[in-house]
C-alpha cells in the first residue's frame, strides 16, 4: 500500500479550508472519516466520462434541510443521465443521514453523487456492472452572509435544456463561467438562454423585484430547478400577504428587464439569498442591499432554523 | 485504513474484462501497480465538477504510437479548459513513458488526465492549489477489427464548438449518444452540427468515399481534431498516388451526401478505420466492408507498426 500512504503523506499539500468530516462508499461499503481514504476509482464511469449526477443539502443545528426535495431531484437526474439506483430510494436517504450521523456535523453540507460506477475506461457503460453511491459531509461553521455581490454576463455557452435541467457533473461550462467572473472582479456570471432570456448563474438561480414590487423569477423550463429558489417562491407568499410584494411571477426576463429591476439577487442552497448590487456595469437600483431580498434570506434561515417537517429532517446522532 | 482494505476486498465485484497494469498519480508522486490503489480524491475538481481533460496513446510493440500529437492536443485542452500544466511539457512526457515502462506493457493503450486538483468541493477552483495529472496503462493484447458496423443518428444535442474541439471529460453527452447507439443495435451515433452537417461520432471522426472516390471528411473546426484521423489524411495521399483516390476533401458533409457514400468508416485511435455499413436505415455502397477503408487501415497498422520516429516513440522497458 505504498501508494495509498504517500497519499496520506502529501494530503497537507492539498489541504483547503474544507473540513470533510466523513465519506460514505458504496465501493468500500461504508463509512470513513479518514480523510486519505476519501477517494473514487480512476476507472469510475463519473471520473473519465462525466457519467455521474450530484446534489446536496445543508446541515442546519443537526437537521438536514430540504433533504427529500434534493433526494427527488437526485433521482430524477440519474432518470435522465441513465444511471440505475444502486439501492432504493429509503435505502440511499438512510445512508445519506447515517453518514452525516457518523460524521457528527451539525452545521455545513451533504454532498452525494450517483455514478455509472467502476470497470472500465471505455466510453459506453456497457463494462460498468454496478452504479456507486458516493456522500460526503463538509463542515461549515460560518455564518450567512448578506453582503452584496457583482456579477457578470457570461460569455460561455449555456448547455443544451436537455443537459441544464439535470444536475450531472458535467459542470466545465459552470467551472469557466464562474473563472471568467472572478476575473472581472465578480462573484459569478449570469447565463442568457437561446433567446437571450435571462437563465441562472452557474451553480444558482437568480431573481428580481420589478419596480412594480412583483418577484421575477425566470422559468424552469430550460435551467436547473433550484431547490432554494422554489422554496424561496413558496415563503415569499408571506411577504405578498403582509403587502411588501405585488404579486410572484415566473416567466421570461428580459436582460434590459433585470438590470433596471430595484432589487437582484442570487439563490441557491450554497448562496441562500444575496443580493447583487452591480450586473456588469449597471448598478441594480440604489446600489444597496435591498429590503426584499433581506426579508427573503431571513425566511430561509428561519425555515433551516424552524421550519415545518417536510424541510427538516432530524438526524439522529 | 479499513477503508481501503474493504476497497481491496470488494475490488473483484467491479473488475471488468480491461486489465489495469499501471497508474501515475502526481497526487502519490509516483506509480504503482496495485490496481486496488489506482485511485482519485473525492476532491478533485475533476471528479465533483469535470474540471479535467484527457487524452490517449496507443502501445504498439513497445512503442506510444503519435504521442507527440496526443500530447500537444492534450496541453491545448487543458489551455481551453483554464487548467495549468503540474509540470511542463517535457517533464510530462517522461512521465507518460516511465509509467508504460513500469507497466511493461507492450500492447495495450495509455490514458492521461490533467485536472484542476483536489482542495475543496467549491464550484471556483481558487482552492484547488496543484493541478493534477494522472496516467493509467491499459493492457490490450485483441487483433485489430475490420468488421463493418451500424451507426444511427443521434438524437443528444452535440456540444457547443468552444466544448466539441477540447477533450474534456465532460463526455455525458457522448455516453448518452453511445447508449442510445446500442440501444438501436447500432455502435456509434453520429452527430450533426447545429447546421445539419455530418459532424463526428462520440469519440472518433467519420470519413466518406463518394461515388467520384473522393476521400471526403467533415472539418475540425466544429469537431475534435482526431490524431488517428489526421495521421490517416497524410497517409491516405499515398492512395491517391496509387490512383486509388481521386482526392482527399475536407468540408461540409450533408447527411444525404453521406448516406449516398460509396463507402464510409469511422476513425480513431480506438476503432482504428471501422467501415460502416449502415447508417440508420440506409446500407452504405453495397453493404459490404470497402476496399478503401481496407487501404486505410492496413496504412494505420503499417504506420502503428514501422512508422517513421515522429509517430513512434520507443518505451525503454
Amino acid at each position: 500500500m505504498q501508494a495509498i500512504d504517500r497519499l496520506k503523506r502529501n494530503q497537507g499539500r492539498y489541504k483547503g479550508k474544507q473540513q470533510f468530516l466523513a465519506m460514505y462508499s458504496s465501493i468500500f461499503e461504508g463509512i470513513t472519516t479518514d480523510t486519505a481514504a476519501m477517494v473514487i476509482p480512476m476507472d469510475d464511469h463519473m471520473v473519465h466520462r462525466g457519467h455521474g449526477v450530484f446534489d446536496t443539502a445543508a446541515i442546519m443545528d443537526g437537521y438536514l434541510y430540504e433533504l427529500d426535495q434534493h433526494l427527488d431531484r437526485f433521482i430524477g437526474s440519474a432518470t435522465m443521465a441513465k444511471i440505475k439506483l444502486p439501492f432504493d430510494r429509503e435505502s440511499i436517504r438512510r445512508i445519506l443521514i447515517q453518514t452525516v450521523s457518523a460524521s457528527k456535523c451539525r452545521r455545513g453540507s451533504l454532498r452525494y453523487w450517483l455514478s455509472g460506477g467502476p470497470g472500465d475506461f471505455n466510453l459506453s457503460p456497457s463494462g460498468c456492472h454496478h452504479p456507486a453511491l458516493y456522500a460526503i459531509v463538509i463542515q461549515d461553521q460560518s455564518p450567512p452572509d448578506f453582503k452584496g455581490l457583482k456579477v457578470t454576463t457570461s460569455s460561455i455557452p449555456i448547455k443544451p435544456p436537455q443537459f441544464a435541467v439535470m444536475k450531472s457533473v458535467n459542470y466545465l461550462p459552470n467551472v469557466l463561467s464562474k473563472m471568467e467572473a472572478e476575473e472581472k472582479g465578480g462573484y459569478a456570471a449570469i447565463w442568457l438562454d437561446e433567446d437571450g432570456y435571462v437563465a441562472e448563474g452557474p451553480n444558482m438561480n437568480v431573481a428580481f423585484v420589478t419596480n412594480e414590487n412583483e418577484l421575477l423569477m425566470p422559468h424552469f423550463d430550460k435551467i436547473l430547478s433550484g431547490c432554494t429558489a422554489r422554496r424561496v417562491l413558496v415563503l415569499a407568499e408571506g411577504l405578498v400577504r403582509e403587502g411588501k410584494l405585488k404579486c410572484i411571477r415566473t416567466g421570461n426576463v428580459t436582460v434590459e428587464e433585470g438590470k433596471s429591476a430595484k432589487e437582484m439577487m442570487l439563490i441557491g442552497s450554497g448562496v441562500l439569498v444575496r443580493p447583487v448590487l452591480q450586473w456588469d456595469d449597471q448598478l441594480i437600483g440604489n446600489g444597496k442591499e435591498g429590503l426584499v431580498s433581506e426579508a427573503l434570506l431571513n425566511l430561509i434561515l428561519e425555515d433551516m432554523k424552524s421550519g415545518p417537517p417536510s424541510v427538516r429532517v432530524p438526524v439522529p446522532y
